[in-house]
């Protein structure tokens, strides 16, 4: 089976400039980037990141104190757990429902706003690969160039267009496959998004308050948009041992709630 | 921008074969396939099948009592939601989990088992295409041609590969990026699973009961695995109205766990 | 050791009168009068109650297809799910954390509203005998008669005085340990309730919607009240059977927010 | 009304050696004994313990540092949160649910094991006084002093038996109303339970891993007992303001199963 170039995601063995998560033995992640002449400290030790150089995915590193660093490929949970953030909601559990519900995959048009530090934009550039564009709005210049390097060092970057510009003011693309949506003001963008998506597009926002919600589904009803639903979902973790299951005494209670609907042509 | 014809979800003129989402004013959907000569029937009235044809996704046709019914392209989770199903239990909110924590996505090599009723191969063929494949494996004849069916009909069936095989007597493929399983015995497929994948590569299994949770576990732990994780994921809706906005009274409270782990090459 | 009379819930043989909870084999619980003359029927056959008289809490009668009956005494939750309801939304979750956080118990002085079908009214009752008391207000002349009759019922009126008023027009009592609120408009008492309660008494309201809690915190933060807290609880059944163990499909996903507050003398 | 010296939970005026919940503005709430002599330090400056002699529920002091210290009576809920714990894992929602569905009320006879700091044995003699009792078995001398102390501070050591002995080797009391179980192995105390409790009596145990669910549950089936149900609650808090209401971030996920059931005299 023959891939295209732009499929590289698929590599199989470590080169310099390459993003790797390190896995070590008691649990922690780490996601580095593979860079010579540069040392790699945890609790467990450092490694020199220049070995890793060659090794295969799976293969391991040891530390000068002798712990196992296992050398893993990043998946889309990794970029949007371990990208150096700005800002800290949406997690995979939100993306993983957003990506199923909105249809977002190989090929997709998405406009998504605001870029922040590109862990969302991240995720949906891996899906919509390699004949899709995620076309991503922000109007903090710094935030836009933060997430330009931790695009390019993911390799995603080739698949986004980022643009320097205020999403509620307007959206240049037309006929889009979804808009998605993490800013503070969802609602002052529906109009707008109603214009750019195609007959069933699918709009989304993600919002950490209930307020947020209700401005946002009163102003989609305000268009033709139908299948409007609120989610919001909940991950709880186990630990497993015969004798000593349980679920984790901590979690994440709540990130966001996630609107949904799809646009038609007129009401 | 060009596409590729393998990307033809995205064509937007409904002709005869395709199968919509019907989206009818009370909030139900509907999956058919666009046939002449055909009537589908709704509590809000009827229509007839080969009205669709040459209307764009978002158009709406009326029904024999007024009725609007609009036509979405469907999504990922429509195909697991409405498929016609022989099993119940993995819903979209697992899936996306299993998708973004796996990294499977377009290019993809993915072994799948049991194939069921399609309903999660179908979501798997979906975000490996173009150039990706899924490896399904069923052991019940029947099973296998209604899978058929289903994946011809949401036009995913070049991208899957069903084979009429026992999993736990062994897995063909070798070097995939992931191996999903939805089987009674997944402890049964963990050594084949880790023959079967690439360094670094995705073991997932979903399972209702804690029992299986707790033996897929514990065989992991006697191969090269890491990162062994199991979670559960909640999906609450709410109903959204100024003044009167609460979660639904009822929800699914459980469908089954996510066991997921990350094949290396030795411990 | 001895009791007062007020304790006879802790009776043990069964007589004319008497409420029972009916548990069926199968799992299905009933709440019977015990009623001379009187059959109860089920899926499962049926039984006369007037053999129940005489029968201790613990034994079983056989019904007349062979299936057995046994009998057991009502607890608070059995008040709460089995009694004629004409409004259904607190739950048994709900009042456990009410109880527990507000301090109602032997002794206590407790404003109540809206009385409804007495459900609530009933389990506060319960905990507040043998010398406490608890005041119910409600509009709805037929509310208060359905209430009275089911608090009659369960031993419990007593304990109970039921008075037909507008409580969002003003509170009667003074110095009471707790008001505590399951009606549609509860930011309307706020102010009435500062009055009523003494100093470190608990406020509690129950409401449906995420609306009425806004309200209702915004009044009492105009108060001096403290320790405002805002809570929901979710409860998760589990079917238990080694190697099938896994929680209930279907729950209940949301019956209210708890809004919960501490009256202080001045801020 | 008069009420009984057993219920002197509701005396208002605050004297040496009470009880009493700082709430200090920020929101911290605070567990002391008034003690003269001696001073309460805290982030927003001290008190002398002295100074709350004489005031009111519901009164503040002012630190040295100008803060309010408001001073409210202990709930159950603050004995159980605030107690010096031993042992750290049943919560006040577990408790509401014990306290609702095992009947436990005014009067009630109650067998419980194991006493550990004294939380749970302190919240159970709240809701039984003043004619009810509370057997409590612990194995660990050290843990029965330290529960005897808190339990007189708490004001409800009259209304508890504290016993020195290990409930796996049986229960001295019959005729129970219900036997509670916070202890590593449920299951050695079934058979004991069947024995002690009276018809119709409660079973409840407490646990945080699933195995001591599934094997407690096992041994309940072996006995008359009916209606035996497992559960879990999650108890979520809301940050409530006009424009940014949401769940709080984080909560505890898991605190443990709760197995219930009601004894039968044969099956």
């Amino acid at each position: 089976m023959e891939r295209e170039p732009s499929e590289n995601m698929n590599a199989e063995v470590i080169k310099e400039g390459d993003y790797v998560v390190l896995y070590i033995e008691a649990g922690k992640k780490h996601l580095v980037k593979v860079t010579r002449g540069r040392e790699f400290h945890t609790h467990r030790g450092y490694i020199k990141l220049s070995d890793l150089i060659g090794k295969k995915y799976g293969d391991y590193v040891i530390s000068n104190v002798g712990s196992k660093f296992y050398l893993l490929k990043p998946t889309p949970e990794d970029y949007v757990m371990k990208v150096e953030r700005v800002t800290q909601i949406i997690y995979p559990k939100d993306i993983g429902l957003i990506i199923l519900r909105s249809g977002v995959g190989p090929g997709s048009i998405v406009v998504e706003a605001g870029t922040g530090s590109g862990a969302l934009t991240g995720a949906l550039a891996y899906y919509v690969r390699p004949h899709g564009r995620v076309y991503s709005y922000e109007i903090r210049k710094e935030f836009l160039e933060r997430a330009r390097r931790n695009l390019e060092k993911l390799g995603l970057i080739n698949y986004v267009v980022l643009k320097h510009k205020d999403i509620t003011k307007g959206i240049d693309e037309r006929y889009v496959d979804a808009v998605i949506l993490d800013l503070a003001t969802p609602w002052l963008v529906v109009g707008h998004a109603h214009e750019a998506l195609k007959g069933g597009g699918a709009f989304v926002s993600f919002s950490p308050t209930i307020d947020q919600v209700i401005r946002t589904v009163e102003e989609l009803r305000k268009y033709p948009f139908v299948d409007i639903t609120v989610s919001e979902i909940f991950l709880r973790n186990y630990k497993v041992k015969r004798g000593e299951t349980r679920p984790e005494t901590f979690m994440v209670g709540h990130t966001g709630y996630v609107v949904f609907a799809r646009k038609v042509n007129e009401f």
